[in-house]
């Protein structure tokens, strides 16, 4: 590439980009660690987006209709981190950018968006970011659907690397975004020939234009350091009736001794080197320093969209009171009023019929109260609708023809919907649920994380949760799967044991504003347990008393989900031989945990001694076979010893030992 | 579709192949369980595939140079137990066959590799069986490259359906075999327009033909159940120099009442629908009967191979000895007898020069002492060869041009990685080992999780470990990572304290022939803390005794990989105090269990307090806090309250109190 061609043949924008690139590199330098490569690959792309097409007001970067921009390629945080310094963001000051990837400050290594407001999601895991902007995408057609164009009218960018066209959460983005024709819906590829191992070559031959067109998607290629052709492609691609993605062949680390080599991914912090490319780049100032006028500029770009924001806000004051309050209630995720009214109706009305019902049929049932009062949730199943029972009649099918539907048929891509559900969540406006099998959580994981990490509250219905789902064998029956979820910080995993339990798992999952939940839920029929109607959301605590001993109590069983109906009929044998057994239900371990002590132990006093019961992994239970004062309770396990098996599930429970004898036996073992 | 214009236009093969759509009907039904219309659609492709084309020998289904068959869309199970039942598999009786299904049966609702000998692979979880493919056919081309084509020459076929090409990870996999032009890999792709949900067109547009065309596969389409044009494309597809796709347009549940509709996909249960299907099929004989003509050209095809397998077993005979004893002890999967010696002599080394490094670089340093002596070690790494050290400089790289290197380029693809690493081990002959960060090990969980379930050893090198890797931040950090993996049944987690540690846990790991291995390995430089030279592998107990307590035993400080240092450091400042502290290595918590009771309370007594030490979240840890005999033991946990941060590793161990104060703390606080 020659450095002296791009420098003449546009030097202002030339300067402007430039900002971004020696930015970049005194920050990884001071650093010692970070990416510098991609900034500088992709300044000019960004520049023209920013300057030209961006719909942003750097001083109120939560504005509800801004465009968002996505930076897929998490790792070259510098280029956002730089851009928002330039635009004057008020987070991002030039002792952030000092203190990039120190203790303490804003400008992680990676953009955190629960660190700046600007930072629309949380990446670095190579994928997630293109997959939460297909969710974006869809989000803002939804809301537009909702709610007008005239309160929701907004595009979503992005920039992407190999590495997120590479992992196959991408595909399965692709393919959804081409599918529901996501029009407004940009991609950058910083197609730069590149990976950390050497050529892109090296792994990997695929036509990514050709791929992206069997995906249903608009494509251009262009050169990414030419300004008018960026800027005439985003024209284009904003024209287009498709999802659009343009392939920006761009040099990695440009005018820098490690340009077009894998070197130039990760951390330039070679002296000699960068005062060598500072120098072919044209620039003069020291280090951190930003011309003043290339910085008025850039803070011109910062507030270019404010005038849009006043507009907007002005439409938003035309509409009614009450559209306006619905949208901001939206907006801001608050559950509306009559939802906990709501779920005490349905708890009482099934604490009476007492259905004999499987959880994820129940859960269709809460579902079927709660989605009419709730116009912001969004169903959906990866392509398991009539087994996870996430659809009710109310919601509409999102599609082309309809973009009020409220019901996304994701195809088999857990990993696509769990990542499209984080980028509505948070989008705004929208509560996104979606299913699939409990045991395909595996597939499903890099979102689920994520989604705790970014503290947004999807929810996650895994059903089939356990050997109960039967025949399907070990492949589909969880065994590991509760331990997985509850070792993942910031996530509440409810495994509700009737109906009951299941409406009041839904409200609590449905107030979270900052954490994910994960809903276990059976295949199989299980009886009311809660036969006692209490206008309490018992499930709420986490865990409680479900049924007391009665005479000196002995024994605590502690159990989840299907195997409380096995703890109680323990306890009806117990009890019959005069051994006084309390049976204490724990539909959501995390939240059990974040009571007081004293309420802890009121459930789980010392003494007795203990027996878990659970259709899998011990892993995890331990600590709730002990009291926690170091008492010398003694404490029993009784749940599964590996993987599954392929068989009718009431036989696996026989096969696997999961019965009331069992539990039985193994207290009076204990005493 | 016209059955009639079917029945006619070949009557034999239709027959033949109505042979497998009877035994599925009739399997399903009784079994009142299953999925019926795969079977059904896909047995005109079985048919001809298997009569005509696939090398293999029905009474010797392992026999190494067959052609391997995979059914990716395992949930069509009855398909391959049809096919094994028709052609005299001595494993599948037709009692397995009307036990479908059921407890005890071989012939479980998904194909278990550890079930049956022709079964290759688990399949079920969609996209795997596919992806798995990729590493057979790789390693095909792996081993031909070092035994010749003499003794290795065979293809690899895969089934698969819309949901396996909607994964993500299917991306992953064609991409890699695209590359690879791996031409002896030919996927039928079940093109049947349905899924659960209903049409594929409600989640999906993609045009898969240019799909596999932009990842540079042999694409041909055709009509399903026609059976001269699917020989004709397989002829075809076997002439190509790229691996091939071949679009079987077909109906599924062709010819039954629910035939082309999302209802075909699972159990066909209505008897009188069942009926009427038999009678257009003109299928005349009871349920389970297959008239002895048909039955008896079926076990023809299943002696078909024998001819080729003795053939084969002759051209074995003729190589030498110790060519023939080093296929038969790589096709086991027999380590070298001089491993142990090697790493014997790593170790002394090790504690004599007693290095300061990462282990993730001893972890280099054993492979460049086990990869010279095990020419069947396939290395590799999703794009990180630089940061998980695992090439070494005699592998040579795969490609092309060279079929011989053993270390494999995968590119940002965890997924597809493990998926295709499990493929390799499970063809027999090499011993797949591959990198990437730890905190990924949640892109490739789906396919971490099925090879513990198939008992395949693959080897998961997973690097920066902890928050120990510092800027990156917590995307990047591990916290919940060792207790997945700890709570995945049958898997060995390794978190070794030092390099002699590391060359310990590499020798156990490859000496596994049923149980994978995660490494779990440090960014950050280590001290040597085995500076005292063992010939026993100490690793393999699990846990051990590192330095005992001097004077009175008070405290037992537990911990792992690089805590292991901090508790050292600890045990100093306590001893200092007069305080007796045991430190114990636990580099392998599986490993310690499995150990006998006396070893177990050798090492971690009852009596003294006990603090546990790991940068991870306590999840599991619990177990171990409390003597297992129910003493009083008090216990404490020094790790992660939750997700890391963005810092330099220092100041993210002090941030997070992971420290040797906060250890001596911890245990002077319980006593």
């Amino acid at each position: 590439m020659d450095i002296q061609e791009l420098r003449t043949r546009n030097p202002e924008h030339w300067m402007r980009s430039t900002a971004i690139r020696a930015l970049a590199l005194d920050a990884v330098a001071k650093a010692n660690s970070g990416h510098t490569g991609m900034p500088i690959g992709m300044a000019d792309v960004a520049t023209v987006l920013f300057s030209k097409h961006l719909k942003f007001d750097a001083k109120t970067p939560g504005w509800h209709d801004r465009d968002r921009f996505i930076l897929s390629a998490g790792h070259g945080s510098m280029l956002i981190y730089s851009l928002l310094y330039l635009c004057g963001d008020e987070e991002v000051t030039l002792d952030q950018i000092k203190n990039f990837r120190q203790s303490g400050a804003k400008t992680a290594g990676h953009p955190e968006n629960f660190l700046l407001k600007a930072v629309e999601t949380t990446t670095g895991p190579l994928g997630q970011g293109i997959s939460n902007s297909v969710g974006f995408a869809m989000a803002e057609e939804m809301l537009r659907g909702r709610f007008g164009k005239k309160l929701v009218d907004h595009h979503t960018y992005v920039i992407a690397g190999d590495g997120c066209l590479m992992e196959g959460v991408s595909q399965e983005a692709i393919a959804i975004a081409g599918r529901h024709e996501l029009s407004k819906l940009i991609v950058f590829w910083d197609n730069n020939d590149i990976t950390i191992d050497g050529k892109v070559s090296l792994s990997d031959k695929t036509d990514q234009v050709m791929r992206f067109k069997a995906a249903q998607w608009h494509v251009q290629e262009i050169d990414g350091h030419d300004p008018e052709a960026i800027d005439a492609a985003i024209e284009a691609a904003k024209k287009s009736n498709k999802p659009s993605m343009i392939a920006c062949k761009t040099h990695i680390a440009l005018g820098h001794a490690a340009q077009d080599t894998s070197k130039g991914h990760g951390a330039l912090t070679n002296d000699e080197q960068n005062v060598a490319a500072k120098d072919a780049w044209g620039w003069t100032t020291g280090p951190f320093e930003v011309p003043a006028d290339v910085k008025s500029w850039w803070e011109d770009v910062g507030t270019r969209g404010a005038a849009d924001r006043t507009e907007w806000e002005g439409r938003l004051a035309e509409a009614s009171e009450s559209r306006q309050k619905e949208f901001e209630r939206c907006m801001t995720g608050e559950t509306p009023k009559k939802l906990s009214a709501t779920i005490k109706a349905l708890k009482k009305q099934l604490s009476e019929t007492q259905p004999k019902v499987a959880t994820r049929k129940a859960s269709e049932t809460a579902l079927e109260v709660i989605n009419p009062i709730m116009p912001e949730t969004i169903g959906g199943s990866a392509d398991l609708t009539g087994s996870n029972n996430t659809l009710t009649g109310d919601m509409g099918v999102f599609d082309t023809d309809n973009r009020k539907g409220r019901y996304v048929y994701w195809g088999i891509r857990e990993h696509g919907m769990a990542a499209a559900m984080n980028g509505i969540g948070l989008h705004g406006g929208l509560r996104p649920y979606g299913g699939t099998f409990m045991a395909f959580t595996d597939y499903a994981r890099p979102a689920m994380r994520l989604a705790a990490l970014m503290k947004t509250p999807t929810i996650f219905v895994m059903t089939h949760d356990s050997i109960g789902l039967g025949e399907d064998g070990p492949t589909h029956q969880p065994v590991e799967h509760l331990a997985i979820s509850r070792a993942t910080p910031n996530t509440l995993v409810f495994r509700p044991a009737d109906a009951v339990e299941t409406a009041e798992a839904w409200e609590v999952a449905l107030n979270q504003t900052a954490t994910p939940s994960v809903l276990s839920l059976t295949r199989q029929n299980l009886p009311t347990v809660r036969t006692e109607h209490k206008t309490a959301n018992l499930t709420e605590k986490g865990a409680y008393v479900l049924a007391e001993a009665e005479g000196k109590r002995q024994v605590i069983l502690m159990a989840t989900g299907s195997e409380v109906e096995i703890a109680l009929a323990a306890r009806d044998a117990l009890q019959a031989e005069g051994i006084g057994t309390r049976v204490v239900s724990m539909p959501c371990i995390e939240l059990f945990e974040q009571q007081d002590e004293a309420y802890r132990r009121k459930v789980l006093p010392a003494g007795p001694v203990r027996v878990a019961v659970e259709a899998a992994v011990q892993f995890g239970w331990d600590k709730w076979l002990f009291s926690e004062r170091g008492k010398r309770d003694k404490g029993a396990f009784v749940g599964m010893p590996g993987f599954g098996a392929s068989a009718p599930a009431d036989e696996l429970y026989e096969k696997f030992g999961i019965t009331a004898e069992a539990v039985t036996a193994a207290a009076k073992g204990l005493l």
